[in-house]
């Protein structure tokens, strides 16, 4: 069947989408999800159709198409292109069998990441995949063949250096930016660390977010590799590279209901970490309010998970269950945050020494693996020494910044105060309402916008002492944090 | 946030969906699949948000909307609305412990069936309802308490009559036109059977489409009630009216797919029937090739279910496991199954008798339940005596057809027909092949399209006798009706 294109000036977000008309549809006996095939200049490309109810959008004789359509076969409004049956794609199979409660196999499991990468599946058919790996959960050997699926289904950094070390802090907490300190005392040790970090989604800032302040952090996988090579580390954004790109697209279902099925959860991060040839991995699950992992049964029991995937991998993998009952770090947000991080490199008074506790602990933990005895001995002098900074500094260069002094960081002009209405010990800190009230003043998108934090748990407080700061950039946001502020118990003192 | 509406002209077929731009979705914090409130003179409608990636489709300071939203609302291009973040329906909240594999209860299932008759959810959380219950199987009890939701989340007939008799059978098999039969029968016997049918979705004709041919279908419930009252009996397609509408939301996700979750099957075919308040049930469950139970142990296993739901909503049920080894009835196709049907009413010798001993089978079923003896013979005696095309007569009348000759019912004006290279018996007629050449010639859209079978399973077959012919309304649809029934074994002769 001969169609006109119809530029329907819409973005699925990822499947390819194509509307017929519905006497079109009927003519070819075709429903709304079932599929076809587009042809145009000898380029074919497979597409999920919809059918349109009224013939206004797509009149008989055109085919509406998403912009992903439109991009891939590089077409214009009104060219004509040749429509024919397509077959479902065999992942459908292979995900029935797996709602059915049986086990994947290799060519299965690969088949399915095939088909999300590409975008051949609709986003009915991937929640159908996200709930039969949640409801039937996947072997360890599954597991092994989803993150090696994921991998190979993606772009790779070769290295070729050994130990490659690398680390994950599973989400939650708000600050935990251990990246920025671990990174420059592993690198200034002499060891390889190409660390990709994500952009915040529901946090106030991602360690990419917070790294920005500083320099740049969008690379392609090329120039990541020459910094790595040049300075030993590097701090990057791992969105603007294709590693293991099928899973954003799961990320992307899983949402609405906030389900981690726990194999995909496991896949994700290994594959990542596959992905840019790391031979010894830190895993660091925090439990506490609001932490992705509950309880201290659901992380050991994931901390198994890991190790046991890690091991089939042939990685060295260690990991830390770590407390996650308050915000690590004064700062929340990524100027915030950036500052706390140079202030600790730089050994100022002002430095969180929560965060510089929890960093000198993981660094001695990565010593260990490698071999090296007093771990914590010798990440704190690479810190004292001033070696960490200088690391720092040489990667941000290499990422194309510059210098910038503590001081001047851009920190949001408009600000208040929370101070406490009664003395007592702090008890508890709301991690989500400190998150929150952080991305309703701006953050991370006002890079300045935040929060800080003046006291941690179980420190005394005196009445009206101030407990934190909110910055935001503009005065509407300001508001609108302070009526959240102040309705809700963030610190709660007794 | 004030924003200006954009008819973005395009229908979501269900949910209630609006697209924001990037920045004003930051703005408020909102992410793919988040819901706002959208208000507009008093009115107020939520709806689940995309986010543009362009600013070409959905510039800063509009807002995208679907024309459910354009109708729901009553919204002009330019109107100015207001917008605030909107809570996830609490439902979501239900699916998720579904799919954690607990029960729900009474106030769970109302709150999900609810939400979904108002468009609520998006179809990625409606397909974690549909794979939570496919995966975690309901009890009996659940399966009632979303049988009675689907019931009360709808329009409902009261005829404060007893009994009133219903018939339902489960598809896949071609023809099978059992409902124009057994409903005039037991009209004519003085019973009430208030019978709502389907279209066609992937068969060449469903009983309404058939139906059609010689009277409308299309009634609102009033009118209904109206028929059945002065006629004993109605036969109307159950899509116009507004009969536990849940039903057809979940199966639009089922299929891609091919799911069927049993309590799903269960509670909407229950449903449908405790809609127009049915007292005695009749269910055929045909077993065979492409049928949609698969083979006879999931049959008993239905058949058990049924009768325990019925038995809980005080309902006389009795389930046939019927063989559904090949069409039942010649004609497949509407015109060429209506005009079975008037043979068979009509006594002419050319009419189909295996469709006429199964409705006499049925019938005998159903004057069992209410009591009545010999119900075989009473139910022959009642189709040979005319009374039940009388009573026909008067249904097609009342609602609104007139009178139709057999002859005179149009079939396709094109057609070849289809020999058998070989002599020896008829041992297989592919059910899934004869629907597919039936509905690539044109059924159920052109009427007169579909195929006339001149041989049954077991039959002596000569070489060069005709198997069956197709017929079509059009050369294009012949021709490829053609292609696939000569490339294929449609029956199979040794």
């Amino acid at each position: 069947m001969r169609l006109k294109v119809r530029d329907i000036d819409i973005s699925s977000g990822g499947p390819l989408v194509a509307v017929m008309n519905k006497e079109d549809a009927a003519a070819l006996d075709l429903h709304v999800m079932d599929r076809i095939k587009i042809r145009k200049n000898g380029r074919i490309e497979t597409a999920v159709i919809d059918i349109a109810q009224s013939s206004k959008i797509v009149p008989k004789g055109k085919l509406g198409v998403f912009e992903e359509v439109i991009s891939s076969l590089k077409l214009k409004n009104n060219d004509a292109v040749e429509i024919s049956i397509a077959r479902k794609p065999l992942s459908l199979d292979y995900i029935k069998k797996k709602l059915d409660g049986r086990k994947l196999d290799k060519k299965e499991i690969n088949q399915i990441v095939w088909d999300i990468v590409h975008n051949k599946l609709s986003a009915v058919e991937l929640t159908y995949f996200v709930a039969a790996c949640y409801t039937n959960v996947m072997s360890t050997d599954e597991t092994l063949l989803l993150t090696k699926a994921m991998v190979s289904h993606g772009d790779t950094l070769k290295l070729n250096k050994y130990p490659v070390i690398d680390k994950h802090s599973i989400g939650g907490i708000p600050g935990n930016r251990t990246t920025m300190v671990v990174v420059p005392i592993m690198a200034a040790a002499g060891y390889f660390m190409p660390k990709t970090s994500s952009r915040s989604i529901t946090s106030p800032a991602g360690t990419a977010d917070t790294m920005e302040v500083l320099t740049n952090v969008t690379f392609p996988i090329k120039k990541m590799k020459e910094i790595v090579l040049k300075t030993n580390g590097c701090i990057v954004w791992g969105g603007s590279l294709n590693l293991a790109p099928a899973d954003d697209k799961i990320i992307s279902v899983e949402r609405p209901l906030e389900i981690d099925a726990e194999s995909q959860l496991l896949a994700s991060i290994m594959a990542k970490k596959h992905s840019v040839s790391s031979t010894h991995i830190l895993i660091d699950i925090p439990v506490g309010n609001n932490t992705k992992v509950k309880n201290r049964a659901g992380a050991f029991r994931l901390k198994k998970e890991f190790e046991k995937i890690g091991r089939k991998l042939r990685k060295h993998i260690r990991v830390l269950v770590t407390n996650g009952k308050q915000p690590i770090g004064n700062g929340i947000g990524p100027a915030l945050e950036a500052r706390d991080v140079l202030w600790l490199l730089k050994r100022d008074p002002r430095r969180p020494l929560d965060l510089e506790k929890k960093c000198l602990f993981m660094c001695s933990q990565i010593f260990a693996m490698v071999g090296i005895k007093n771990g914590h001995k010798r990440a704190l002098e690479i810190l004292d020494s001033g070696k960490a900074y200088l690391k720092m500094l040489q990667i941000i260069k290499a990422q194309g910044g510059k210098e910038t002094a503590a001081e001047d960081i851009k920190i949001g002009g408009l600000s208040f105060d929370v101070l406490s209405a009664k003395k007592g010990k702090l008890v508890f800190i709301d991690n989500h309402l400190v998150s929150r009230i952080a991305r309703i003043a701006g953050a991370p998108i006002d890079k300045g916008a935040g929060i800080y934090l003046y006291k941690h748990l179980n420190d005394k407080i005196r009445r009206g002492e101030k407990l934190f700061t909110v910055y935001a950039e503009s005065k509407r946001e300001l508001e609108y944090a302070k009526d959240v502020a102040k309705q809700n118990k963030v610190f709660v003192v007794r």
